[in-house]
Formats: C-alpha cells, structure tokens, sequence
C-alpha cells in the first residue's frame, strides 16, 4: 500500500525517496567479493558490468567509448550532441570548459557555459561527419550506442543505425509512449522500435504506468530519471530515484506476468554519485546504471574532467549546469575509476569495486538476487 | 483526514507542508509546451500569465507596472507605499538602497535599510501627488491594479479608484472578513466590497474557515499568504504554502458549492522562489502566483535589483528585509525573466516557460486542469 | 494517545518536539495589538509582561534587574553566581569576558573562559557581601528574586530572604521532589517551601511525573527547562521545549484538579531565542518565559553583551558555553529589547511586541486563552 | 512491531535510527553522580569503566595500552596493523601523519595518507616483533587484548595469545558467524572459539540474526557496527547504531532465554563521538562502547592527536580516512578525557563524568538498569 499524507484539506502527496534516504542492510551470510558476478546480460549484448555512461559529449569522446568498451560497461555517444555538429570537436569542448572555469566561484549556476553550449548546439547535424566519427569507434570493435532524443528519432535513427549503431537508445527527459512529436505528427514506438533491426532502450521514465507503457512498445530496456537532480527549481518536477526505480521494477514484475517471461532491463540514470549509489539502485531493482558526473575525471573524457548533462543545453531552457572537475590533482584512468585500486574512502574510486564489495557482504553473488537484498531508510 | 501529531500530552499541531516539501509528478502522456495555455482570466480581465506582482515599491514603478501588463501580467501598484509620500521617488528609493549597500555583509538582517524605509512611509500621503501617479499608468493602456492595506481601505480606496484602479487589491499581512478597523469601528467587508464598482482581490488568508470568510465577502480573488517567507522568527505564526494553498483551495470548492458556481480565484503570495514553485503552487490549487523577489532583476524595477516586501516599513515591527541584488552581471528584462528564452538552469528566469513545461510534461494544457497533477512529498 | 517509534526490536522512544519544529497558525477574527493583555500574576505579584530573566551574572547585574522592573518584566538575581563570591564583581566579569574574547574564533567552545568561571565560582560565598548587594536592589524598589540550587537551598535560603529576596527560585539543572541533597540528607522539598514565608518557582523539570510531584510540593510556579540548549552531546539527555511545556501544562490540569482549583505557574526556560519563540512557548501552554542570551544585548547588562547560563561555571562539567555578544553595533536598551519599536525583522527586538502581535493576529487578548492558539508542525 | 515504509510499489524500507535521533529522557527521581557505579564485568575480567578502544595504531601504542588499564578501561592492540609489520613503528605513524598534514585543506578525503598507510601494511607481519610488543604490554601489569580479522584468525591466534593476549578481538567490518574465510575454507567460528583458552569477543555485526549467531559461537561479547561511520557512499550500507544497539540487545535477550541464562556481551563501536552518545549507546542496550576518534587527543596516543579507524588501510577499498586533530592547544591526558575535570562543555571530554551524570540525572545507578532508561526522538 503506497503511503500518502495529506497536505491540505482534501489534497494528498505520495511520500518518495531518494537513493540519499535508504540504505541497504545486510543480513545474510556474508561472501567474499571475488566469488560475485556482475555481469549484465541484454538483448543479445553481455557486459562484464551493469555500467553504461549518461549520454553527453562532456564524457564520450572516441577514447573513453572503446575504454568503457574494454573495461566492461557501455559508452553512449549522443547523436543530437557536438559530433555532427563541430567539425572541431575537442576545440569545441575548449570552449564550453573555458567558459565555465572563468565563471569560477560564481555559485553553481553557468549561464556563459550554458551560453556556449547552445550557441554550439545551434549548429546543423551534419549526418557525414556524424556517421565518420561513429564508424571510428565501430572499427575499434567497442560496442556501439547512440542516443537519440523521442522528437528527432525518426529522422535521425536510419543515420546513425547505418553508422554502425548495434544499440539505440531513444532518450528524452521524460518520454511517454505517445509523445507528439516535433511537426504534430505523433510517433508510435511501439511501430517504430517493431521496424528497427537494433535493440532500444528508451526513457527516462519516472513513474510505474509510463515505464510500463514503455515496455509495451518493445524496448529491451527502459531508463528511469533523467540524467539530473537539479530539475525541482525549474520545472517543479521531481522523482526521486528509490521511489522511481521501485516503481518501474514493478511494472518489470507486472509487464513479465502479462507476457508470460518478457524481462525488459531496467537502467537507473539518476542520483547515481558514488559506488553506495551503483549498489543502492541495483537494491531498489535496477539491472544496470547510467552513471554521468561519476565518470568525469577519468582522464580518457574530452572534457578535462568537466561535465554537463545533456539537457544543458537545451535552446531556451537549459536544465543541469556545467560542473566543474572534484579533481585536484592527477585524473585517475578509467580503469581506476570502475575497478579500483582505490586509495579514496570517497566512494567515488572503484565504483564495481564497491558493488562488489556490497554484494559480497550482505551475501548476494548476482546482480538479479541482489535485488532483493533488505533495505533500511536512515 | 487531516494529520495531527501529538507534540505533548494531550496538545496536538497538525501537520504542514511548505512548497519545498513537494514535487509535482508526471504520469499522463507528455505534450508539447507549445499546447499548453496560461491564460488568466478574473472578473473581467484576461491575463495571458497567471503571473502578479507582489505590491511594493521595490518591483512597481511606472515603468515596471507598464512592462508587465506587455508582458501579459499584472503589476500591482502599492498605494501605501512612497508614491503618494515622496515627491522623489527615485531619491526616496535610492535612500534605501544606498543604506542596504552600506550593510552588506553584516548578515541578512537590514536594520539601517529598513529604518530608511520606516522614515520615508511616515511622510503622509498626498493624495494628488499618488493619484497623479496612478494615472501616469493608466494613461499607457495598462491595466490597473492598487494595494491598499485593510486598515485604511475606507480612507484610500475612493481616491484610487478615481484615480484609475481598475482591480483593488486589500492586502494586509493577516486578514479576516471582521478585522476592527482602526479607530474601533469596524470595517464589514462584505458591505464595502458590495458598494465599490471595481473588483476586489483580498487577503492575505493563510487557512481555510478565514479563506471561506473571505471569499463571502464577494471578492473576486482571495491572495493565499503575505508575500514574506520569514515571518516565524518574529511571530511563531508560519503557514507553510502547499498547506495553506490547498486549504484555500478547499473552501473555494466549498464556496463554489454554496453559491451553485460563483468561482472565486486563489492567489498564491509566499515562497514564490523560482519556475517550479510557480507550478507548484498552481499544482496545489491556485489560479495564480503573486511573485516578489523573483521579479526584482527585472531591468525595468526602479530599485536596481534590490528588493523588499511592503511589511518591510512598518514602523515599530518591520518583517521582511531589504534583500540585496542577487544578478551580478547585466540585468535580465522582465521579458526575459517571465518568457526567456534562458541560460541559466536555476529555475529564477523564464518562469512561464517553466511553468509551460512543467505543464507540457505532466500532461496538462491549461491551468485549471493542472491542479489535479500527481504531488509527492520529497 | 503519545506517539512513540520503534527504534530497534522491542525498544521504543517517543516522539518530542522542539519549538523551532512548531508554529503557530492563526484561524480566528483578527484582533489590533493594542487590546492585548500580557499581564502576568503569579502568587501576590503582578507583572507587565511574561517575562523573567534566567539567573546568571552575565545579565543580572544590579542596573539590569531595576531595569528589568521597570519594564514590567523580573530580573533574578543568582545567589550562587559572582554576588557573593567577588568583591570586584566588574572586575570579575571582565576577565571571563576577555577570555572569551581571545579565543574568539576558535569554535562555538570556550575553554579558557569556563576555566576563568570556575576559578571565580571556587572562591567562598560571603554572605554578607551577598546581602549587602542584594538589599541594593531591594532599595530600588524593584522586586526581588534570587535564585539558588537545590543542594544549596537548605544554606542559602535563609540568608537571602533576611537580604530581600521576595521570590525565591530554586532551580538546577534537572531536579526532582526528592533530589538527595548534598551530604547524604534528602531534602524534602514539600516541607521546606512550606516552611518559607515567600513564594517558590522551582526548576527545572522536563517531564509529566517530576512537573506533577514539584507542583505537589507547593510551588507557585515550575520552570521547565535548563535554560541550556546544548546538553545532548555532553549527557546524551535532551527535552525538547515544545514536547516539555506541553507536558508539563498536563501536569499543571491534572493538578488542578486534583486540588480542585490550585494552579501552578509553568515558566519555558530553553530555545527562547526570538520573539516567535516566546509566542509559541506560550502557545505550547507556558504562562512565562525565562530569558536569556536573548537579552544579552541590552545596555544595563554588565558583560557587554557577552552571554553564560549559570551551568557553565560547573567545576568539573560544565555546560553552555560563553558566548560571545551578537550585536557589532551600539547595544539597544532593554526597553527597546523588550518593547520596541524596532528596525529590525529578525525577531530578536521588541521581544513583547511580536508577542502582542501574534496574539492579536490570531484573535486572543490575553495569555492565558493564548496558550489555545492551533499549532502546526512546519 | 517494526516500522516500514513502502518506497516503491511492493518494495519496504525498515525505519532505522542514529545515536544523533534519539535522546535520553529523565523520568525517575534525580541520583548524585558520586552513587553511580560503572563497573563492566565481562567474563573474569572486570574493569572500572564501559569503555575500550577501536583497535587502530593511531591510539594503541604501549603507552595507551598501559595507560587505559590505569584509568579503568581496555585499549585494544590491532595485531593486523603496524606493531609487526614496521620495526620503525613511531616512524611509520610519522609518515602517515605528515601525508595528512600535507593535505591540509583537501577536504574530508586524504588519499594521500591512505596511501602511505596501504604501504606500509603491504609489508609482512613479522610474528617475533608482533610478541615482543605485546609482551612489552603484558609485562606492565595490563590486561592485554588484541584484535585479529576473521580471515587471519587462524593463522594469528596462536601466535597472540602465546604472546600474551588474554582477550582476543576478532573484528572485521561486517562479520557473520559463517563468513568464508581466505582460501575457500570455511571457519567455524563455533568450534574455533571453543578451541581457544582465552575469552572471545567477536564483530562486528548490525543486525539481530547475524547478533544471535555470533553467541551462539560462544563468543563472551559482540561487536555492533563497524567503528565508521561513513561508509553509506562507498558500500550503500548503513547500519545506524541505535537501531542496530537494540536489534542486538533484542538478540542477546533472546540468547539469554535459549541458554537458560548464557548473558553475552554488547559493545557498541560506531558513532560514539562525545559522552553523550556513550550515554545513549548504554540506553540502547550496549554493555559498553568502544572509543576511536574521541580517544585521538589523548596526550598518550602515538599519532599527535590524528586517527584513522584499522579499515583505513585496506589495499584496493579503504574506508574511512586519516582524520586531523582536533585539539588545536595542548592535548589532555587520557585520565582527563575519561574523567576530567573538564573545562569545555563540548562532550569531547570527562567522557566517564558525563555517563555518570546522565545516569544519575535519570536515577540509575549501574549501567545495566541504565539500558531501560526512557528514550526520545529528537
């Protein structure tokens, strides 16, 4: 039974949580780490682990997609971003990062950041230079994802899918089935993942009927959140990440009774700022993490540990900032970053590492049972 | 069912919520903001927003008032205030600004600042001069709007009106339908509203039965609040808003029943900080927002950024204080500050694309039907 | 029925409040300010305001307590503080002022200072030094109440009712009907205050049972409270003042009637740190409050505005720390403290003023009705 | 009856508490602190005082050891640390310490210093050298206790208890009574503990079934929690210690009935951070607590005031960090932090004084009969 108060006369609110307010309990014969198995298994792909990236240029340079590739997890690369847009990429990013370190010590908000980005984001695709740099990291032989926004889907896909494109992953700040698209002409997923020849994987959803719709259109997988935690100002719209997570695992319950064994995946893109966060989300009943800021100081990035989500530079509306580098001194690789060793008790070293270790002590050896492990709100 | 706790042995004090404390949840198919329509209509007048200002000399000169009726709000000129007290106006201003300047740093109390404001409003009111002013406006084609406080309604609001004030606004920090006027004899509301020609908006009510009263007294709008968030030090009485708004809410679905459809609007003035307090605060039932501060960077305020409410000046219990500029840079226009477009991601510009959006995401298109969007309690 | 939580298997704690977890909420006919009545009469004495002052040589300096009288207000004098024990009271005070000075900046702790007030507190009371300064005041005029604790009462009483003392106060820090007294002999406090010629408060209790057994013993009024708001870290122990104020006014109904009709004084001593708190101490079901480092500021202090409760001098465990004066500016005199009229909004000014006006913006006129006003947790 | 919140559909959080939730409530009549009696008896050992030390070569060099027998209580030696492994040990501490004061100002994170302590416990325990110092302790007349990891104590054990030890510690961040040890062989920490000739106490754990199994190893005491108290961004786990206290409390309550009257210890190591959170540890149900970072500045430790908990130094997932001292001027010995007298009202010191305050303050005079003491939520 869900829990309500009632916030006025004749007005109720649902109580929610965020990943910040639960904490796992372990109560179960404790394993060793090396026995745990953090494979992730999805449509016809394996990875050694339930990591892929937020799609945004600020982390998936070629570099960083074919390391992802080779330590386990999934680099995005975002199609609607700089790659088609500036022939010179890594000029282009100087400028978004330059932008954003001389309006040091101004507070969190980057408008000349911003400022930037939009100006770079105003530029046309150019579906060559896009499908060039595509086929770079395809010849590397990395897994290949992209990203698409629901508007832009339809005209975008066959490019990048041509391009040597093996995942799409259709994602919008909130997605319905039934979004109109761009031009009044609506788009069925449902139709239009059907004729593709990749798998999707589609969000983000925040709530059990859309992720359920979602899964209804036959997307492998289904993201839940979008990418950023700083939405309430602008928009007033909030999910937090237990709530939304636990939400869209029980439509997963409810989509498999209604298919009879159809599992759609379940990737948390949202509140995930350290490897307690990677363990907590697969707790509430994630398969698998997007992880964004995390992975920015890996010095296989572009951005020389800067990072933006990749709603900051939406043309009027910029939602999520341009963040300056934790790191102070030497950038660790991404090697580090997922599979330690660490010398940080930050939680922000090792990420895997720390899954490991979690699932390890509360007795789990698998992604999928440690689903179920007990959870405490602190 | 209302929630009580039981702070001590037989004492209980219900629960409240302030905006803070909620989120606005989509779970309808998303739309796009294009769609969506925030038109406000009250009495006789449409608004394109559902956008007031908060009466104060901070946000309404002239230049403002005219400014936000382009812009298709209402800007709400203080009749109390320095209008009718200060032949300079801008001098007068410049006093108070030039005292808070002077004490920056000293914490976010403003003794000097409000003791200005105290001296400027204990000048009395010369009622030509004020009126003058009030048609200066009404010359440009604006519509009209005038505060006067409960107390001096009787005395102010004949002069106004023939002045031009086409909407009067009773504002008094609290109000009720029988507040004792001052000199003993009582005002009746209800037979005043009555015998005026133009509509009344009153307030601030802060809960449901004073709301109620409030709207039987034939005002056409009920304001929710007093436009100052820091009221608890000074008094203890505090009204969070998510409560306050949805227990107005409340009585006006009460009233509409009593009456058999006499519709009276609900104003929100308090804890109005950004875009998404904008929706929430028409999420929890109001018809529209009075903002204050959020306005003040607004290059057509008369107070250069700086801003405070009118219960700043009261002369012996100032509440609320005069804030400092919170823009750095160049000054946004009203404009931008109400439709964008933006670059920043702090929620405190294009507040009515905010709230569009928020509308557009949820599944909403009007702000009627935005009321009964999903909350949660973060 | 009390609301209690289960913290772990089969051990419960109950849920309490603070003031700051309060306020508040107005539902009743507005009333003007200045038809309220904060008339205070306890025993043969009558009082302008609800107001004591908490018994520590860092406010009640001679000059203080006379002024104390005259605003309507009771000043209390601590015969076991600095009036006995040093000849060169100035000069005393001064060195715990300069010490607190030096280490300013050194945290919200002040070592050195406690250590200077221990060494002060280590020399022996002279009665005859205690009584001479006692009887000064009586000289005034103003009444006179002197405070001692209950292991010393049996010693001191006496000697400060010949010198003057009108109320006595006895009041430690948490104190029982039947605290063992000093040297192994239990002090019945029942047959002592029934030997006394003068009216007793007694103090400070946090709960229902020791409110009830102390207003058993023939006290004219029960302080709750320890005038300290730091104790949890150093003891563990803590009673928030809204949960203990409520508490204890259960204590005071059931005892009257139980005696059919005696009523018994509670006084709020802690978290009185704005005129807001005073409001809801009252509001909670206090008939007074006890001040303190909220009247530090005034001119007629003798420690410059710097602030100790009495517990800081323990020789061996103090508690409360010196703090260190929070006006940088000219120092207000108690009447403007106390009554205004104010140029600031913080709520530490015109403390009887914002209670007025509470009162009068809720609908209530006098103290008693006050105490119930509808609370909301914020 | 446990309370539960449901965070997502179908999916429950148990509420769980901290030592900083709760508070001790005074509701029996008032004890002088000189009645108290803190005496912990465990096994055939007795000691003056509930308290020993984390086990961390940042407090136990011999001297503390030596010096905690003194004042009553237990300093624990880590047998996995430094004392066999750096025949240099105060030079090895020297190069932990000035790492962290090279990172002065870095924030809370010192990976630096982590990594000089991952060094030098890379190198190999020299079992001579570990006896020698041991028997160094044990020579003093000092009860000797010496904690070993669950994965090395097999290997260990002998080697300290022939060395002296006479209480053996087995301790590792989460321990159940069937953890897999190192190289696959399971230890049966049953049958291992009933081999062994000296008392065992054995950690740490959070929850009542991994409590109830570690006594029924025949274990004299259980450790609750982990001596750390962030490990929520690393792991996702939290255990808050005033639920985990009395879910163990419930555990030994229930062994007790199993054995017909077998009484196992609990000792509370986690977010013991001032006398007052000694206090409520004991009112949650610990027989006594074990000190770490509160024991820092103690003139007798061998780290200048610096602490580090034994999990600091893990080779690939350190917890916790290399915390600076926070005692600025001159450090207080071990007798004045346990017993004062003490000038500071801060809780950090007189750590023994506060318990008995807090215990006579309620009206309890032994430590056990304090764990029934009443509880609030703050």
């Amino acid at each position: 039974m869900r829990d309500y108060a009632e916030i006025g006369i004749g007005r109720e609110a649902r109580r929610t949580y965020h990943l910040r307010d639960i904490s796992i309990v372990p109560s179960r014969r404790t394993r060793s780490s090396k026995e745990t198995d953090t494979t992730w298994h999805i449509d016809a792909y394996t990875f050694d682990i339930p990591v892929m990236s937020h799609p945004t240029d600020s982390l998936a340079g070629p570099e960083f997609v074919i390391e992802m590739d080779r330590q386990g997890g999934l680099g995005v690369i975002n199609a609607e971003g700089l790659w088609g847009r500036q022939a010179d990429l890594d000029g282009a990013i100087a400028r978004v990062t330059a932008a954003a370190e001389e309006s040091e010590g101004e507070g969190v908000d980057t408008p000349a950041a911003n400022r930037v980005l939009q100006e770079l984001h105003s530029a046309p695709v150019d579906f060559d230079l896009l499908a060039e740099r595509i086929g770079e990291v395809r010849a590397s032989g990395a897994t290949v994802a992209v990203r698409v926004s629901p508007q832009n889907v339809r005209e975008f896909a066959p490019h990048v899918i041509k391009a040597g494109a093996e995942l799409l992953i259709i994602q919008g700040t909130i997605i319905s089935a039934e979004h109109v698209a761009r031009g009044g002409e609506p788009l069925n997923l449902k139709e239009f993942i059907g004729s593709l020849d990749v798998p999707v994987i589609a969000g983000g959803v925040t709530d059990y009927t859309t992720a359920l719709h979602l899964m209804r259109t036959g997307a492998a997988g289904v993201i839940v959140g979008s990418g950023v935690n700083t939405s309430s100002a602008a928009l007033g719209i909030e999910a937090p990440m237990a709530t939304a997570i636990a939400d869209a695992a029980a439509a997963r319950r409810d989509y498999l009774d209604e298919t009879g064994g159809r599992y759609v995946h379940i990737i948390a893109d949202g509140e995930i700022e350290s490897s307690g966060d990677v363990a907590k989300a697969i707790a509430c009943g994630a398969d698998a993490v997007a992880a964004g800021e995390l992975l920015a100081p890996a010095a296989e990035t572009p951005a020389g540990g800067y990072y933006w989500p990749s709603v900051a530079a939406h043309p009027r509306f910029p939602r999520g900032v341009v963040s300056r580098p934790t790191y102070t001194g030497e950038r660790p690789s991404l090697e580090t970053l997922l599979h330690g060793p660490s010398t940080s008790a930050s939680g922000r070293e090792n990420l895997v590492g720390g899954l490991r270790r979690a699932m390890a002590k509360c007795g789990y050896t698998d992604v999928k049972s440690f689903q179920k492990v007990d959870l405490a709100l602190r």
